[in-house]
């Protein structure tokens, strides 16, 4: 029988009665015919009590001994979630990461899946079994310890089983209808996607607009899952939620897909830098040593031999940046006059595969903000992205500026 | 080195603060010198929300799923253990049932422990891990599901490891300070014994002295371990708490070690059953397939061909009773004239290895009752035990007066 799985986050199982909703959808695709992978979270709230008591025992703590105890409770809701169906009488179990086994690397509190054998879940689908409940987020290292794969790896979790068992789709259950044109909180005119490309999905996840974990996304794209995110509190109907797809699958699309926005990002200035040769990796070796995660660089063009470099940054890692440059400096390996950080900026981005065979989308966004009288700080282009710094105050009216420009709220 | 088993019941573990004190134990043993395995029970009040979600969900559930949903609770101590341990410099690691592994019966729900290897553990004891936390009450079956051992099963987890790893003794941590002569709720007089044998404990625990699973007791027995119940809320002293152990270990007692009694217990009376071989089959046959737990037996002796049958049974299973030896009637197997429940009654037991070697126990016994105008409905003896069944009003009487009569507020 054809597989489908399906995952429900932490507020689509935050209760019994919920629980029991999430196993009616089950249901449904049951009764279509499909053997069902169902992937788990924690009861709302429920990580977030363990991973406190972690850290309150121990802040520097053993990871081997964080994850034992944080996985405990996706194992809860999916036996919850197992008898749920065995009421509704469709033969269901569940399966904790080990008993899969779902194996992954010993990187504890972080760790990436390596292999997730058939064998045990087919056999059972053979004799019968037509849901296995797994508990997301964890699996077991060659050690035989219990590993989790961090924060939102369920969704990480469900795209590994349906490419491991050849799933005809991915579907993640979570507490928004699906991926929006752009957030419907600051305008109002945002449209939901039917469609979107994994390409543009990952643009986006790392941009802020936080439906799915990233990881998630890229593996969905290098096994080709159709993944569709839908909402667990609305109807389901054929054209619920939006659809994740390789870009073949979309027939035809806007040119933007949507307009992202970052409020956490900082514009650091490093004035009058000597311009020599490995002056970028002088710079930017300690910011990488001290974990800072540079997003835009740009570098002026050099007059008397010194310019000026500028990059962006989350706002919370300004202060560690400008230790590890004056450290630098106070060692000698590099030179400048002064750092300027300015944590009053945004970051919006519009993002679209359309942009790889149509030119004119970075004269078009620059234009619109030049009307609206928004100036622009710094730029960075992708193959389908075109991100821009502005002043934070700006960042609404950008929003909506960029989006009545490129039409989104027109379907695709 | 010679090792250790330290148990914390869920009230010496019910918070982060409580589970630093029992730390603080292990720390002081591991200091003298031993390799602790420690076991741990969920925190107190989890087990009876996870038991309280999987009624909820499924009234009649798999027991498969509520093994999986909750073991889940031990899971969580176990890590927040070792994690506190870790944090007092004590090299130490979590174990789940199925990483010992601890091998049981398919019996989910009440699975028997069948094996602990002990390679596992000794091979990091051997690398320099000084405690073990191994999360109580759970186990794995042949089949790789997830177990439990029943209510109190983590005490029977602790007596075992205590065998399977030939431990100097097994330390239970509760919330008494150990076992007494009495009840010190309704005798003031009560005194905490020292010391007290396999059999007397045997007797106690399943006459309602709630202190210890009488599995584990039973295990304790059988494997010659030592078992010290103490509290984890007193000053650690050494003669602190109530050591179990073999008749041979204690040198002097006195002929009665405790009283103990039921208030839960019902007297049954078959009124002119016919006096013939095969009556008492025919009788506790259908009362055994019914699930009801006789305990006292009484047959008065035979007139004109018809006898008194007299039982006791837990006041809960009374109605069971009765519908099981009324349908027997309807059938034609068994005959009698009436069925004369009394729930008014009460068990008080005096128990005492002494009583092997010295006669007059029972003489003394029903003097003293005899005395305070206290009539006496049933008798039973063992070898250890006499038990009689009086009404309930004079319980608090009872115990008091034989508490006197066989001196226990003085040491033995």
């Amino acid at each position: 029988m054809p597989v489908l799985v399906m995952k429900f986050g932490g507020t689509s199982v935050a209760n019994l009665d919920r629980i029991r909703r999430a196993a009616k959808r089950v249901g449904v695709e049951v009764a279509k015919g499909y053997d069902v992978i169902v992937i788990v979270s924690a009861m709302s709230g429920k990580t977030n009590e363990l991973v406190g008591w972690v850290n309150e025992t121990s802040p520097m703590y053993d990871a081997r001994e964080y994850d034992a105890v944080v996985s405990s409770g996706e194992n809860v809701t999916a036996g919850l979630m197992a008898l749920t169906l065995q009421e509704m009488e469709i033969p269901a179990r569940s399966w904790q990461g080990w008993q899969v086994p779902l194996k992954t690397s010993s990187a504890h509190g972080a760790a990436r899946i390596e292999e997730i054998p058939t064998d045990n879940l087919n056999s059972k689908f053979a004799e019968g079994m037509r849901v296995a409940v797994v508990a997301g987020f964890q699996g077991i290292s060659e050690e035989g310890r219990i590993t989790t794969l961090g924060r939102g790896g369920s969704d990480t979790t469900a795209v590994a089983f349906a490419a491991a068992f050849d799933a005809e789709r991915c579907d993640i259950y979570t507490d928004v209808d699906g991926v929006y044109t752009t957030d419907p909180r600051i305008c109002e005119k945002a449209r939901k996607l039917d469609k979107i490309a994994f390409e543009e999905m990952l643009e986006l996840a790392s941009l802020g607009a936080k439906v799915l974990q990233t990881r998630s996304v890229e593996l969905a794209m290098r096994y080709k899952v159709k993944l569709r995110v839908l909402s667990s509190f609305e109807e389901q109907t054929d054209t619920a939620g939006t659809l994740v797809c390789a870009e073949e699958d979309i027939m035809e699309s806007n040119v933007v897909s949507g307009i992202a926005y970052s409020r956490d990002e900082a514009k650091m200035t490093l004035v009058s830098v000597e311009d020599k040769p490995g002056i970028a990796a002088a710079i930017f070796g300690p910011l990488s040593d001290a974990g800072v995660n540079v997003d835009m660089i740009i570098q002026n063009i050099a007059e008397n031999g010194v310019t000026d470099m500028t990059f962006s940054c989350p706002t919370d890692q300004v202060g560690r940046a400008k230790k590890a440059l004056e450290t630098a400096k106070e060692k000698g390996v590099l030179n400048f006059q002064e750092l300027v950080a300015d944590t009053n900026v945004a970051k919006i981005s519009a993002v679209g595969i359309g942009m790889r065979s149509q030119s004119g989308v970075a004269a078009k966004m620059f234009k619109t903000l030049s009307d609206e009288g928004v100036n622009i700080k710094v730029i960075a282009t992708s193959e389908i992205k075109i991100s821009v710094l502005v002043d934070r105050k700006y960042m609404e009216l950008a929003v909506q500026a960029l989006h009545d420009a490129f039409e989104l709220e027109k379907a695709d």
